[in-house]
This record gives C-alpha cells, sequence and structure tokens, in this order.
C-alpha cells in the first residue's frame, strides 16, 4: 500500500490476548511499507520507549509514543472501562482522533468496552441512531472476493429504520474500499421469498426498496459467500451468530483434517506431499487475512482488531484504518446522511 | 440398526430434487438392514410398481405401495400444496401417521409446505404453541459427538415460551435417541455473559432457569461444535441462518481445497496420494450423514430429508424417524407436556 497523502494512525498496542510484543512488529511492519504513514502506539510509555528508542522509524518521528496508564482488560465490562480506565490505551487511542492528531485508529481490545468508548469520546454522526460492526468476509461470486457485512454484533433488538442505515453505510464502505461504483446491498434472511422472514427483515426490505442504493433483495446464509452480493445487512444478533458460526466451522474442518492426517503412517506421509497445498488453503481461509472490523456511524473511524490476533493479523487490522482513513469514509458518511436526513424523516411519516 | 419391535413408516419417495430413482434404493436399504421394519412407499402406484414388483421385499409385503397421485413441487408455496394438492405424495405420508398405519413418515419435499401439510393434518399436541425444527450437528465436545440444534426456521418472531417449549422438546429427543440421561441445554446467543443477547434470549434464559433442564447458560456460534453441550436453542431466524453459514462455509472450504489441488502438477500429484485422507474427511464432516430433521411438538413423527437428498443421505433421514418412532419420542414429549402444562401456566402468572 502506498498513499499519496501523509496519514497518522493512533494504534492501541497493548489491548488484546497477546501484548505488544506481538503487536508493535506489525506497527513496524506497516510503517516500513508506507513512507506517508505516521504510526502513533499508545500504552505505558516507559515499556514502549524500551522496545523502539532504537529503531530508525521512532528517530525518524515516524513511530511516536503516546503515554497511556491504564489497559482495558479482555473481560472488563463496557461500563467499568467507561468510568474506570479514562487513561487506558483504548481511550487515549481514541481520543487522538476526537482531537484530530491521528485520521483513526485501531484496537485489539474487547468489543464491547472499544464500541462504548468510541461511542463515548466520538459520539454518534447525526442521523444516524445506532453505531455498526462491519467486516469483510470471503466470497466466491462478487467480483471484489469479499463481502462486507454489517451489524456483527454492536447491536440488538434493532427496528427497520437502523437496518436502512447499515445498508447505505456498509454500501459507502463497499464504494470507497473497492472502488465498487453500486455495491450490491442485500439483506440476510432465511429464505429467498418475499414472504418469508422475520417483521425486521420484511419491513427493512420495504424501507431498502425506497432508497437509491442497489438493493437487490435476500440472501441466505450459504449465499454470503455464494451469491452475487457485495454487502450483507443484518441485525446484530443474527451478524454475529453467522460469522461465529463460519468460525466455528473453519475451526471444525481444520481440526478433522489435522486428525484424517494423523491417521497412520500412510495419511501421515500424505500431509508431508500436500503441505504446500494445504498452506495455500490455510492462507486464503486464514481469518487473519479477513481481521480488521470498522466501527462505522461514529463522528471518525475507530477499527477492531481480534483479539488474539497475532503480527499479520494486526498488520491487515491497521491497514483497513489506513484505507479508511484514506478514502475519508467517514466523512463520506457524514455527508450521505445530512441529505438523507430530510428523506428518512419523510419516509418515516409515510 | 436391529429394531426390536415391529415399526411401518411411510416414506414419500415422490418430492425432493432427485425423484424415486435415488429415494428407493435407499428404502430398500433400510428395508435389508431391519428385519422388523415394514415401509410404505408413498407415490405413483404404477410408475412405484414398475420398478418394486419384483423385489424380493415387496413379495414379502415389507415394502408396500400406497398410491399417490400428486407431486408437492419444491418451489411451491404451503398455502398453494395444502389447497391443491389433497392428494400429493407427502400428504399421503402424513395421512398413514395421523391414521396410525404408520408410526412416523419421511420427505424430502419443500421445508414449508411440509410443515404446513404436517401441522394441517397432524396438529400441535396441547401444551405447544409451535412445532419446531431439529436436526443433528457435529461437536467435538459434547460426548454424544453431535448436538441437536432447535429452530431451524420453523418459526420466526418467536417469544420466550416458545424457546421453552423448544428447550423440553429438544432436552426429551436427545434423552431419547441419544440415550442421554441429562442432556445438557444452552441458548444461542452472541456473548456469554449473561447481560448480553437480545431481549429474547434474555427473557428465555430466566425461562429456562425455572425449569428442571439441565440448562448450562449461553453458546455463541463457535459454541455450537466446541463447547460441552447436547442440545442447542435458538429462534428459528438465528438457527437458520448458523445451518445455511454452516453449509456455505464448508462448500467454501471444499472449494478452496480443490483448487488448491488443481494448481499444478505437483499439487495435482498431493491430491491423488491425499485422496484416502481426504475421502474420510468428507465422511466426516459429510452433510448427508447429518440428513434428516425432526418436525417437533406434532402429533406424529415427521422427519425432513434435503431436497437434494441422494440415496445415502436418504437413508440417514430414514433411519432418525425410525429410531423417533423406536424411542417414542412423540409419546414422551406429549407425557412431559401434559405434565408441564400446569407448571408452565403457573410461571407464566409470576
Amino acid at each position: 500500500m502506498s498513499l499519496n497523502q501523509k496519514i497518522t494512525i493512533a494504534v492501541d498496542v497493548m489491548s488484546g490476548d497477546k501484548g505488544s510484543d506481538e503487536l508493535l512488529p506489525a506497527v513496524i511492519s506497516v510503517a516500513t511499507h508506507n513512507e506517508n504513514l505516521t504510526l502513533i502506539v499508545v500504552g505505558q510509555e516507559e515499556k514502549l520507549k524500551a522496545k523502539l528508542s532504537d529503531h530508525p522509524l521512532f528517530k525518524e518521528g515516524r513511530i511516536q509514543i503516546q503515554n497511556a496508564t491504564q489497559v482495558v482488560e479482555m473481560d472488563e465490562q463496557p461500563q467499568s472501562a467507561l468510568k474506570n480506565k479514562k487513561d487506558s490505551s483504548m481511550r487515549v487511542a481514541i481520543n487522538l482522533v476526537k482531537n484530530g492528531q491521528a485520521a483513526a485508529s485501531v484496537s485489539a481490545g474487547n468489543t464491547g468496552a472499544l464500541m462504548a468508548t468510541a461511542r463515548f469520546v466520538l459520539k454518534t454522526m447525526p442521523g444516524i441512531d445506532r453505531p455498526a460492526i462491519c467486516t469483510v468476509l470471503p466470497s466466491l461470486k462478487s467480483k471484489y472476493k469479499h463481502v462486507h457485512m454489517l451489524d456483527l454484533g454492536a447491536n440488538v433488538d434493532e427496528e427497520p429504520k437502523h437496518l436502512q442505515q447499515f445498508a447505505i453505510m456498509g454500501s459507502l464502505l463497499a464504494s470507497a474500499m473497492d472502488k465498487n461504483p453500486s455495491p450490491k446491498v442485500a439483506l440476510l434472511n432465511i429464505g429467498s421469498e418475499a414472504i418469508k422472514g422475520n417483521s425486521l427483515i420484511r419491513e427493512s426490505a420495504k424501507l431498502l426498496q425506497q432508497t437509491d442504493l442497489n438493493y437487490i433483495g435476500f440472501v441466505e446464509g450459504d449465499g454470503i459467500f455464494f451469491d452475487d452480493v457485495d454487502v450483507v445487512v443484518c441485525d446484530g444478533f443474527s451478524g454475529n451468530v453467522a460469522l461465529k458460526t463460519l468460525e466455528g466451522s473453519c475451526k471444525l474442518i481444520a481440526e478433522y483434517l489435522k486428525r484424517s492426517y494423523k491417521k497412520n503412517i500412510f495419511t501421515k506421509m500424505a500431509a508431508l506431499i500436500s503441505k504446500p497445498v494445504l498452506n495455500s488453503l490455510k492462507a486464503e481461509v486464514d481469518p487473519r487475512n479477513y481481521n480488521g472490523a470498522s466501527l462505522l456511524g461514529l463522528r471518525g473511524i475507530v477499527v477492531k482488531s481480534h483479539g488474539n490476533a497475532d503480527r499479520v493479523s494486526f498488520e491487515n487490522a491497521i491497514n483497513i484504518a489506513v484505507k479508511l482513513a484514506e478514502q475519508d469514509v467517514v466523512g463520506q458518511i457524514e455527508k450521505q446522511f445530512s441529505v438523507e436526513d430530510g428523506i428518512t424523516s419523510d419516509s418515516e411519516q409515510i
């Protein structure tokens, strides 16, 4: 990735399961590959200085340190993080976005606390009731080889207007990130006929038909990967169920494959010979290549990395933040919703 | 499978994508392996007679033919099937259960029409508001190597009392089918802490805590396969999303694997050598081995096979019907709900 503009990203290197030893190399790698990029690593200053002070990128000022004395625990409740961790690496990184010192922030901290903190510090955009979590999943049919799916669990008990807002944000994100002029937007449903689905989906479909979006109808769970669609919109509960089921299925098959190859001396030989194939498969379905979920609908960019992200995985999340900043996705959403505002209210009155 | 009692099963061999040429061999195989079993195949008599009349099992009377002149199409609306297909193979098979001529029925017809017909003909059991679809999915942690999951899409917009009923039915099914004295029952959720989840799940959890079930709390999407749980309870929308996402994930990985092995001459050789391993993997995650979903909550047993079931797959569905009949799962649910009725009403008044 090479940038045409100078961009600064704030990176919380203290949250997550692995800690700064695993996350700092990701920061260094991203900075090495992008000359126009400055990365502010947020965490305990002394500790980080000891690791970075001799690095040429630190001396150059392209990796900087911002002190934060606290860390939000992976099982910490959002309310506790908000109340007791005002100097956490997570919060300080988001503060840098709020203050305009960074164009985006990245954290591998726990989703609930990150969403609550981001919402509290940055606030929701005008015209958007609820922020949503959006990530990229593999697709065999989309021209762009992936789909953007939201919401993945920031919300529960949504109303149709929320799904409409998710659809608009997701479509703008797909446009910006993939240079896709007209992203195909679908609703996640349990049947492809219009009469199927729960009341939320049926009502949401009516709203989406009234928008300017390229709304193509419903997809089912398997359609995420096999239908020609670029954005899949769903409520946070179903979206999270789908995401976790996908993760579980991949782990399940990996486990079965491992067992099958370990059965006897012949299968062990086959495993050896198949290693390059299996490695290429692993790379293709590697969740690390899909790491980095965008928190959309806030007045600033926040990217959530998987909690147990390693350096490869975390690097991917930082690169997503860079792309979102470069394409000014937040600005585009804001612009759309300042226009949209009238339309949404009108359609609600009908 | 060898039975201790004489059982008769009605099998709709006309519905589904593949037709009777694929489904009849499954019937013959099941009958061959079970001396105490009689199978009534339902469909166009002349056509079936031409295929079966020379078969020793037909001459013995262990495979019988019941005429049905119509077939419900795979994309036919439930209402149309109910109104216009009164002599369909699907309906006639269920009629045999209602009349006591068969202990259970099996069909590969479309889910909506099958559920509507079963509900119309057999009626829902007293104490049960809505029937549910339950199937078995692979598990690495459950002692029984699989979990029973319900509802998978018979219902949308459920209330907590419906999930409570699903939990009781699922637990009884798991007890009967696995000889599991105390099935571990969990609710599908998007976080393992009690505060998470939508309002339906939070309220359902409170109801389940009041039952005698071995209720162990929440599982997430990946927990279906990796948590120590025997019954996963969910609303039909989430359940169907999870099931279809699982199917899609497996197809996705199979597709990637195929591509990886086809890359060049070395990978093609590796594929050849790995064939036994891949076949054993295929057998383990083969959806055909998990084919056969039970429609629970009706006054009779109806098993739904996947529409594109082949003979192996359809045989599995018939065997599930046999097991449900042998263990009298319907009788057990009925008994439980006649006791439960008072309790449920009481707890609702609280």
